[in-house]
């Protein structure tokens, strides 16, 4: 908190005001989830930060890190003005400019900002250099989710038997993920056949068959929280010739992409690395997404590997690298790896091997 | 849509634009849950809707209501500006005035705000009056969730044995929820002895004993996604006279409120109703929270039955009516039914018995 109120310091700011997510999370320890009814961390760019919290929450509150963090804390009950309580709080502060987490909905955002008399700033840029860099135990953290998801992808081949459903695969992948450590499934994504040229899909009861490529991308928050996501490609059965030469070009682009990775680099060259192995080799239009997101409270956050972001990246940062190839109606393809920016390079947490795995018709 | 727009129109509104969330649903049937890349359905109060979604997306839109309404779709990728997509949804307009869902991040709101050039308003005025009034086809899914939901409580006492875990308990009902046909647990509150006396407390690892008044508090979506919301009160073994007592000014303040309900009336008058039995029992301060929440798609939407709130109550309106005591270190209890708000006054949708239940210790 002390380094988050410099930072809003350093940005101008007369101070930070977080609802619940992941910033809040991040420098609480709060899981709290309140939506209409508002709690907030109200943390000055000078001064001793503050709690506003129903009083109907209080007893979770004690959950967090606050009540051992000695922050001020000021409850308030139906019919009171929260957002007068977000003001006193601020109070003393004489610069008008306030931001917020991303995650604040309008709800909130826009009765504080009429109280304020100031519409408020994103707090993404002041937070992202704390929340982006991650310390020793985060990286740790990181390391244990990692490894914990690449135990479940080394038992997928044995769930890939033709005749089964995605969506019978994806139970036993679920099962798989809570049984190897994580406290809950985040996401499950298995794509087969023309359904794995959907980035996004997640599972269906198409049912699996020779001579299909299966996407499968899954993951979960682990110990304390940190998040898993790691994407391998299977093939039931022998690949065509057609699959098997772009999928090389693929694993090529992703070679690429985590070699591009050391300090100074920038987002958007990691970006540019991965898109142009698979530019060159004429499968530009294939890839239809960013390379990657970082990672860590959450499975998406800053930095993100895309285009535009012309953010150097530092060590200790943590995000995916993971091109895809997308064939609509056909088949797709993706690999991901968590990498961490070490002093000189990347460091993957998933260390499955990248090749297409081809899973044996029994 | 069409009485959406309608409505943005007669509050002198441009239009709405509205991200995932109740909002969304409600008038499109989608569950998108994107967070980072924008998807918005943009409404203007007069000319065709838009979805603006990432392209990623697509697949997933086409199991909303949009692709059969014929709404045109701007589909966008990363590096692409989905702001300016909305503007253009937006052009021709010629006031600048534009409303948002509730749930909208600031990480959206804030660089559609810089876009548009102007603050948006919130669209809850806008949308509460379509949303708050059900028709009867969400009556009928409200009544069917409050069935359901009425049969999970006449299983509970089997659940409420001493030396159990409320942990225990809540697996049970959970397990019960979705055997009486929910499609998933939204919540479930199991609040013995001291715990009761929290009103939001979740379940934890105390083992339930002779003695322990116990609220139970529980519900989730049915059949299309409307909520079931119920809560009563146990003891386990016969209760003492001083719970008896005050129990009794609690059943009696929720038959006075749902007694105060019909059209007309408002919503703070039947809270009102509620706190005023309890407070001319001397347990005004027992009561720290509102009488009840609307309840449809989302578990708690308008109307908020709340002191300060002077909406007046119109026929087809669904809210919760749930006062409760609350003794710290002691014990708590909660009485709560769903009513719908008919040409005359309330129908309950939660129909079991309102007293203190006992549950014989075997």
């Amino acid at each position: 908190m002390a380094a988050a109120a410099r930072a809003a310091a350093d940005a101008g700011l007369a101070g930070l005001v977080l609802t619940p997510g992941y910033d809040l999370r991040y420098l609480t320890g709060s899981r709290a989830q309140t939506f209409e009814r508002l709690t907030a961390l109200v943390l000055p760019a000078a001064g001793d930060p503050t709690v506003v919290v129903p009083r109907l929450e209080l007893a979770a509150l004690k959950e967090s890190a606050v009540p051992e963090l000695g922050v001020a804390v000021r409850d308030w009950v139906d019919g009171d003005d929260p957002y007068a309580l977000v003001a006193d709080a601020l109070a003393g502060v004489d610069q008008p400019a306030v931001a917020v987490t991303e995650s604040m909905p309008a709800l909130h955002l826009l009765p504080l900002a009429q109280t304020l008399g100031v519409v408020p700033v994103l707090a993404t840029d002041v937070l992202r250099s704390l929340r982006m860099v991650k310390d020793a135990a985060e990286i740790d953290a990181l390391r244990a989710a990692g490894a914990a998801i690449d135990r479940v992808h080394a038992r997928v081949p044995e769930f890939l038997v033709p005749g089964r459903t995605e969506a019978d695969v994806a139970a036993d992948i679920a099962e798989a993920i809570v049984a190897e450590g994580h406290s809950e499934v985040a996401f499950i994504i298995v794509g087969s056949g023309p359904h794995g040229a959907d980035p996004h899909h997640e599972c269906s009861d198409r049912q699996l068959r020779e001579g299909d490529v299966v996407v499968v991308d899954i993951g979960g928050p682990y110990g304390v929280g940190y998040n898993s996501d790691c994407t391998r490609t299977y093939s039931i059965g022998e690949p065509g010739d057609d699959v098997r030469r772009r999928y090389a070009v693929l694993q090529e682009a992703q070679r690429a992409a985590v070699a591009a990775v050391r300090p100074g680099v920038t987002a958007e060259q990691v970006d540019a690395a991965a898109r142009d192995v698979l530019a060159a080799a004429g499968l530009a239009e294939a890839f239809v997404h960013r390379t990657g997101h970082g990672i860590g409270l959450s499975v998406h956050e800053e930095p993100y590997i895309v285009a535009g972001n012309a953010l150097p990246l530092q060590q200790g940062m943590a995000f995916s690298v993971e091109p895809g190839i997308y064939f609509a109606g056909e088949w797709g393809a993706r690999i991901e790896d968590i990498v961490i920016v070490t002093g000189d390079g990347a460091e993957p947490v998933n260390n499955r091997p990248h090749d297409l795995t081809v899973v044996p018709v029994r």
